[in-house]
């Protein structure tokens, strides 16, 4: 294998597929990345055992200055690799493989000559089937992964609630996660084709995923029995999905309230924030709501016995419904509340110990977040 | 005490005297700020064993909006009092400690009341003599600092070199530090005043002293026995000394050589960094430079058994005098050639064993590198 890059286009492709590559592993071939050079251009892969990515550089766009001298694949040391090719003392460089793996890299007056691993040790990315395709607006997708991944579980102790459920039927595409303390689901209209799906990706890899499509990208995605692909650019991400049965989240939701309140996402986050403060002091931390519908007031209470306490108080745009007092962890409804930006909403409870909603007041139904209450008498 | 300011005007001063404060201190009372108010205003105290900062909010500065209704002091525990400030939803905001030390702190409708500590239970501050006084300008100080603040040691095996070395006398004033493996040296001629002096200070209280300064800022420092003062600004800097006599570096410093390359720093900064990819790979971090006097040019190689290896060939501006090889670590010499930023330098070498110098051409004897090299036959 013998090719010459320019190395800034070589940067670019390293920093899509290093991510995921560990230097960590277990599995030390995986330390790597594989790089395979035909006439089409390079291709590079990296892999754990989670997620594999891989990203072509095509010798046709001139931009990459790529000139493959003679096809081959090597696996080099990925860390390392990188900051060689970030170091390098010209715009343009030059690698070449050996028959004994023995890589020379060159640029200007610096010559470097690593060992470098056989590419057909390196494990094979899943064979997925290109007839079951969905098409997707980044944009889109990028915006239903950070309403829901936030209530993604981090625990193990049930791995189905690390991932998000979705499920496209009856030209809806409906996107939920759990961790059992709250929910977050997001539904769409959806006509990318007319089958049926129900899968579970898990949370962390859709976060990967959503950092590495840029602004307007088309997404194309393709299902298997236990992997999904995602194609972007020039990059192909595998992603394993969550083997088991999703709960049912759709009788959670409740459909009545008793009280009301509408007012500015930010103008309660803020609040939130403060109260917060002195509960992350207290051992259970827990702010405290106060709703009085006839002053048309509420009161968010944090305190902390050895600290002291916050007290504030809100005027939102409507309270309506019955008095109440509900106790809930603050970093839930923080998060909740950040994912709706500066929109107004309105959260519905039912009493205090019942879930509460969260809704965008314009936009009924297609985005709601759920948080159970706190018991604290 | 109550008094009323502008947040902004609190958080930047807070922001000065927490950089001192840990949250992991011993002495309770370390963990937070002193707070003072009488008819000039505010006084903030931070401290830890090593260094105290006080800061001044003048009443008289129209851009603090402050207003003491009521002269005191009270203690407040730093990282949480600094994170309700900064959270407070109005750019005003009012504290008040009622006689059983309970604060309160309101803006806008938020109103938190946290325990206050007895501000007669906090440590004195040093009192330093006035009349000693040494005048620097900011600039010259911050740049001393980070010439020679990289050879400090980092040992506590011997303390003393954990320290720079200042020495005032014959109008010069000498900064130099080592930590047995490197040294730096700069020497300024100063006019500051006819005395003499010799003290030691803890590098790391000076390099967070340095962070302090601000451009064009002058500087006013005063010696104790044991303790050194720097005024600048509203802010007053406390630090310990170090105890103990310094070796004695003078005679460290070869005055004549038998190799001499003269180079743009940068140049060779950039290609000990790429030798020293590999050499952090290998078990003794060494790269070797081999100068050959008779084609003006310079070899570095790095290796490493399990990775490779990189050689790379530099034409210095000259190259004079006996060919030489030479081994050394390469990040001693990395930062001693950053803190010649883009100057020429010139590098003289005696022997393979024998430490070498790195001066800006220019610049003589004012600022100078020393390196050990390291034995590998």
């Amino acid at each position: 294998m013998k090719f010459s890059i320019k190395r800034a286009a070589l940067i670019k492709s390293l920093n899509k597929v290093s991510r995921v590559i560990s230097s960590k592993t277990t599995i030390p071939i995986l330390t790597g990345v594989k790089i395979t050079a035909d006439d089409e251009g390079l291709s590079l892969t990296g892999s754990n055992s989670e997620v594999s990515i891989e990203t072509q550089i095509k010798s046709d766009d001139d931009n990459n200055e790529l000139v493959i001298a003679e096809g081959g694949a090597v696996v080099l040391t990925a860390g390392f690799f990188i900051n060689i090719v970030k170091k390098l003392p010209e715009e343009k460089m030059e690698l070449s493989v050996a028959s004994d793996l023995q890589t020379t890299i060159t640029s200007g007056q610096s010559e470097f000559t690593i060992n470098g691993l056989n590419a057909s040790n390196y494990p094979h990315l899943p064979q997925i089937d290109t007839d079951d395709s969905i098409p997707f607006s980044g944009d889109i997708f990028k915006e239903i992964i950070s309403q829901t991944v936030i209530a993604v579980s981090n625990q193990e102790s049930r791995p189905i609630l690390t991932g998000i459920h979705f499920k496209i039927s009856d030209g809806k595409l409906l996107a939920v996660a759990t961790d059992s303390h709250r929910l977050s689901q997001r539904t769409i209209n959806f006509s990318g084709n007319n089958r049926e799906y129900s899968f579970i990706i898990p949370g962390k890899n859709l976060s990967e995923l959503s950092r590495m499509i840029e602004e307007h990208q088309d997404l194309e995605m393709r299902i298997a029995e236990n992997q999904v692909l995602f194609i972007f650019g020039d990059t192909y991400f595998y992603s394993r999905l969550l083997e088991g049965n999703y709960p049912d989240t759709s009788r959670l939701i409740p459909e009545e309230s008793s009280t009301q309140i509408q007012l500015e996402a930010p103008m309660m986050l803020a609040s939130i924030e403060r109260a917060s403060l002195l509960s992350h002091e207290s051992r259970n931390n827990v702010v405290k709501l106060t709703i009085d519908p006839s002053d048309g007031k509420i009161k968010i209470t944090g305190d902390s016995p050895d600290v002291g306490t916050v007290e504030e108080e809100l005027e939102p745009d409507s309270v309506t419904g019955e008095e109440l007092e509900i106790s809930f962890n603050p970093d839930y409804v923080k998060e909740a509340l950040h994912s709706f930006g500066k929109t107004m909403i309105e959260i519905s409870f039912s009493s205090a110990l019942r879930p509460f909603t969260l809704k965008a007041t314009e936009d009924g139904n297609s985005f709601i977040q759920l948080v159970t209450p706190v018991r604290t008498f």
